[in-house]
């Protein structure tokens, strides 16, 4: 079945959703993304994916191609034109399409595209019950993680090394402490207290993460934000990631090294039930 | 007018010639590119482009969806279709198109693109004569330079932050060493010494680059190739980049500090001379 795709004003088959070789998202790179779940038909914080799609937007000197109100109603219309129950709305806009040129140019219509990807039973993941295995690697990244641009070519090797290594994803690190997941925040949990790192341009500013760290607060859990090594990861009672199209994610083992019992661990566990039972109320 | 251009197999008008949205080039920007110039109709160093190409695909697990010789047969019809005298050819190839996953699809073609820009007079640019002015800005990129992808966003915001700031082109800076221009290799003469980065991970191998230092150590020219400070570089005598379409461009200012006279260099003038004599004879 052929999905419709939403390509700069029009809703077209998939075969028919095309760009110009000249864009720049696909000849630079020179584009921002996000990624909105949909739980029972509805978005879920799509006024956090809203804001941050305008800050990288901002950061990039972009014109943003439409107001936060006619996206919110592109997804709608995706999510009723694909009929998804359970899945994810991808969100691309990139600076257009020009003669190749590394500087901008100066009078060019960004591009818009959005896509559907139906995940049935997305927020059931048996991943979460089992809980994922991580690899740890050299984080190679550009600067500017803070952005969420689609230079995603080292993340997509870091996952493929992962698979390779038989793990399901890696941690990245640097200068000795990790940085992130390849697409999502990394956490631990040592004597209740859970720990991620600060937010700076070394890592992407997580819209789960920020809803997650609220939930914790609020369930009086204590938040440590700071940068921690592998040793301390693998030496940790429990671990986790988050992103919003995995919600809280436990983690059992990091580099062979099995975390407590090799089970999700009980602060992951509830962090997840809490944010999931949270974002449904509020998803729209 | 409407160029020719060459999308998977097809000769297109470039109104037509499209990728899907899918394409990872687009969403991932997991593909590879080269430049190759012409000059007279006929390619420079097709030879090297073809082999550094074969590189970034190898280093990427990627298949090449066209021979050698079947590139070099496209390249020349691309010249031939669009009357190409002086110009560039933009090949890109990559991952192919398959439902948006950070792992790699298992049989995906990859895509390949290739198109012209005409470049009349190319090889008397005038800004060889006058020389450009660069700036310094922290290499904020990844960490295989030596693949050459296109992930090309920070390259282009710095050459917007060089024309910002009254310059044509930024130096980047990474642990207090230059690592390259944005889209150039970098150069420094002091007493006589040409001073270039050593090929690793950190820089582009360039394939002018390559070339240029054979023909100076065939003109008995003295090579060093190590790592150096925008603080040395403003002190040199003169400085220059090369790259496939810039061949080799003095560069007369380095951060506001002009160098010797601020007129092009003696080694620059002479080696950009020498690079055009020899690659014109040697075009195909």
């Amino acid at each position: 079945m052929s999905r419709t795709v939403y390509v700069n004003g029009e809703y077209l088959p998939e075969e028919e959703a095309k760009v110009s070789v000249f864009d720049r998202g696909f000849l630079f790179a020179d584009g921002v993304y996000e990624v909105t779940s949909v739980l029972g038909g509805k978005l879920i914080d799509f006024g956090g994916h809203a804001k941050r799609l305008a800050r990288s937007l901002s950061e990039l000197e972009m014109d943003a191609p439409v107001t936060e109100e006619e996206l919110l109603e592109i997804h709608r219309q995706l999510v009723s034109r694909n009929d998804i129950d359970d899945g994810l709305i991808y969100l691309q806009i990139t600076r257009g399409a020009a003669d190749r040129d590394f500087h901008y140019p100066a009078d060019t219509a960004p591009t818009i595209v959005l896509f559907t990807q139906s995940k049935p039973g997305l927020a059931d993941n048996p991943a979460a019950k089992a809980g994922i295995k991580v690899i740890s690697v050299e984080d190679q990244r550009w600067g500017r993680r803070d952005i969420k641009t689609v230079q995603l070519l080292y993340p997509s090797m870091c996952k493929m090394a992962a698979k390779k290594a038989g793990a399901d994803d890696a941690w990245l690190v640097e200068e000795g402490k990790v940085t992130e997941g390849t697409s999502n925040n990394a956490y631990i949990v040592k004597d209740g207290k859970i720990i991620t790192r600060e937010l700076s341009h070394d890592i992407l500013h997580g819209i789960t993460r920020a809803a997650v760290l609220r939930f914790a607060q609020e369930a009086q859990m204590v938040v440590e934000e700071r940068a921690f090594t592998i040793d301390e990861a693998k030496d940790a009672d429990e671990a986790f990631v988050t992103s919003a199209s995995a919600f809280v994610m436990p983690v059992v083992e990091i580099d062979g090294a099995v975390l407590g019992d090799g089970k999700p661990g009980a602060v992951a566990t509830r962090l997840r039930e809490i944010y999931l039972d949270e974002s449904r109320k509020t998803a729209i």
